[in-house]
């Protein structure tokens, strides 16, 4: 039934890729611990993915009552876009809820952390999908020395909180962080220079970011680490056709266990039929 | 060049479909005037369309400055869901803001009925799709006779002014009129009724709407004709595959027009390569 073996291992591709000791230095981005060897092989399977997501969000959509959230967090050119358009754009536009987290504005800025992030929360039955998130609030001012350990500690324990009351209220978290190697990043940011149709891509500030990359990486282990309450995947990205095969399972494990269901009709569904049938509005 | 010949014989979509004296009754819903006269070519064209209509988007995202709004009015079951899957689905889903306009909810109706329209506007380089729209505004009140003739009229004006005031600040309206017949509706309808994954889409009220068709397609007649200023094409909807065919080509000939830009790079590209080259962030 599953090509990967991974229903006889009794492992979902969640197990596997499950971050439950964050030490970034272990893993290697450009790994592949489970799943397709090939890019055809994932794109066959991110195909079929792509069948059964939908399938499974419109089941969702109909029973509107609960939602998943897809978070993505990672370093310049590590694919949270290219998640966004090749495995949220899997299924119908009308059922997901996509917020993109940039440095915030001055508005943000007069409020707590969590409130632009609030506003961004997908409604009942909508898939959504964070291209970064509130952890920013939590890396960038580490790395930038903005706030104390004090107060990351404080908002490490904000944000556990947050996601517990999210899980509370039926919004699934799936936490994915789009693991990139420097070099890998290099090649990514040259192409942007080097393609007309990607400069507008290019900002010169990313190279600022990347000249802190082992201030990032700590500042992301000590992030996952404080905030793993709710667990955080490790997709592997430095190629992009596993990153995406790899989200798309997480997603699609997610949706199987919630096992949305078509709501039962709340009227007859005979007396209905019988209304129609005798109803003719151009008699 | 284009294998309908509309290039050789000057004619768009746009302009064999664009509505200037509003006569329903001499619309046939199940009528192609233009285009495709199978669905196997439709979806071909489809395809393609989806291709061009991505890359055009992605200049337009880039470019950053102006956005397309599509608006959906029709009948239930006329399709607007399904043009928002089936067309507005073709482009990355980042790029886009999709918005259905249900019956107002209190705080709504506490605002002017432009707010919440207003609040749903698609940002600089979005494709916009309403499912609904403001024409709701002015369809709803005349069959239920909540509002006077002059009041409707006030709303005309009004909504007259508020499309010049998009046109005037970069929102490029396409308002697309899916036109459907009632023995179509009736078919849908009942195949909601038969398909317990589609029972959910089906609400009573909907006969109740049926049974006042010619009201509305008075109600649509008089708003139509009252606010073309910015036009309205008719999309014949009674078939799926050449509706969606139409819209995308709408969507298509528009953004062609448009023709959104890559933007320079405001920086300076080869002292960025030298930067990016000389820096390593693991040294």
């Amino acid at each position: 039934m599953d090509r990967y073996g991974l229903v006889m291992a009794k492992k979902s591709v969640r197990e596997v890729l499950r971050l439950d000791e964050v030490d970034l230095s272990a893993l290697d981005p450009g790994s592949r611990p489970v799943g397709p060897k090939s890019k055809k092989e994932a794109a066959e399977d991110l195909a079929a993915t792509g069948t059964e997501l939908d399938e499974l969000q419109e089941a969702l959509y109909a029973e509107n009552t609960r939602s998943v959230l897809l978070v993505l967090q990672g370093m310049d050119t590590s694919g949270k876009g290219g998640v966004v358009r090749h495995v949220v754009g899997l299924v119908n536009p009308q059922g997901v809820h996509i917020a993109s987290f940039k440095k915030p504005t001055a508005a943000e800025l007069e409020h707590h952390y969590l409130w632009r992030i609030r506003n961004a929360l997908p409604e009942k039955g909508r898939i959504g999908a964070f291209d970064r998130s509130h952890y920013e609030d939590v890396l960038v001012p580490k790395v930038e020395r903005l706030l104390s350990a004090a107060e990351l500690r404080g908002r490490y324990k904000e944000i556990n909180a947050f996601e517990r009351e999210l899980a509370d209220t039926g919004v699934t978290l799936v936490k994915c962080f789009l693991h990139i190697s420097p070099e890998v990043q290099k090649e990514r940011l040259l192409a942007r220079l080097d393609d007309p149709r990607k400069n507008w891509k290019y900002n010169p500030a990313d190279i600022d970011v990347r000249s802190k990359w082992s201030k990032y990486q700590e500042a992301y282990t000590q992030a996952l680490r404080n905030c793993s309450e709710t667990p955080w995947y490790f997709v592997p990205s430095d190629r992009k056709w596993y990153r995406n095969w790899a989200v798309s399972r997480l997603l699609l494990e997610t949706l199987r266990e919630m096992d949305p269901k078509f709501p039962e009709p709340a009227y007859d569904l005979e007396a209905e039929k019988a209304r129609l049938v005798s109803n003719d509005p151009l008699r």
